[in-house]
């Protein structure tokens, strides 16, 4: 088993996003980890991420963060159902299919902010991850994430 | 009757939005248009907000450009409902309550995107718009955007 960060797993070829990459040096490079059957990231976003009003993070970075980690998950939770831990072998890459979000409450800039995400179904190459941000321990958003496996990736 | 970009007129309070704001000046500020019955954006991202393998763009991003632009839609759309064109009066806001994005097919990086919105219905203060991203012509994801008006907003 590892304590690595799910994109620390990206073969390189797939870990440029903005979101995601750890070889992306202008992007968020999030970080997703197990923490038992669901998976987690925090992350405080720049104070420029801000909504219409200062204070609070603008819908579309709430969608990226939902997106990114959601897409960590199935492929760590990918692996997992298959049998390995993440240094067993390469992780398979997925693709967003779609993605809805529900935004609950306004989400206020400054706190870490924390995105769960738990596995939810697989059918074929589609794999849907629910997700929720939350931040000083209220949910603020929910949503659902339907990924794509890339089929040259295994 | 105005050529200016919907964001041009929002309140001061409200323009700091990391996508539309036009006081926000790290963010995208993208601009938003009638063009008929729908509103149109172009934006040509640049090279960092790729996806996981370079060449694309991610789908936060995409997300992000549909609901700026959904939220500037259904604010021109109330105002022309009410009978007033953008100079008569203050715009009204809206958050973000909802966004439904599928990504239909791979969206390039590189070439302009156009970002098209279709006022769909309102309901209260919800307001529900359509939204298309294309690339060299051909719709690369499609979207649905639910906004909430901003009480102290008229």
């Amino acid at each position: 088993m590892t304590n690595g960060a799910f994109q620390d797993y990206y073969p390189d070829a797939f870990a440029h996003c903005f979101g995601c990459g750890r070889l992306n040096k202008d992007g968020l490079q999030i970080k997703s980890y197990w923490d038992g059957e669901e998976s987690v990231c925090h992350y405080t976003p720049k104070p420029f991420y801000t909504g219409g009003f200062p204070g609070y993070v603008y819908g579309g970075f709430i969608a990226s963060l939902m997106d990114c980690h959601g897409a960590a998950t199935v492929s760590a939770a990918k692996l997992r159902a298959d049998g390995y831990s993440l240094d067993d072998r390469p992780i398979s890459r997925f693709v967003s299919g779609s993605i809805k979000v529900d935004y609950l409450k306004p989400t206020p800039m400054g706190p870490v902010l924390e995105i769960r995400g738990r596995f939810k179904e697989i059918k074929g190459r589609k794999v849907t991850v629910s997700v929720t941000l939350s931040a000083e321990g209220e949910i603020r958003a929910k949503g659902e994430v339907l990924l794509v496996q890339i089929p040259e990736s295994k």
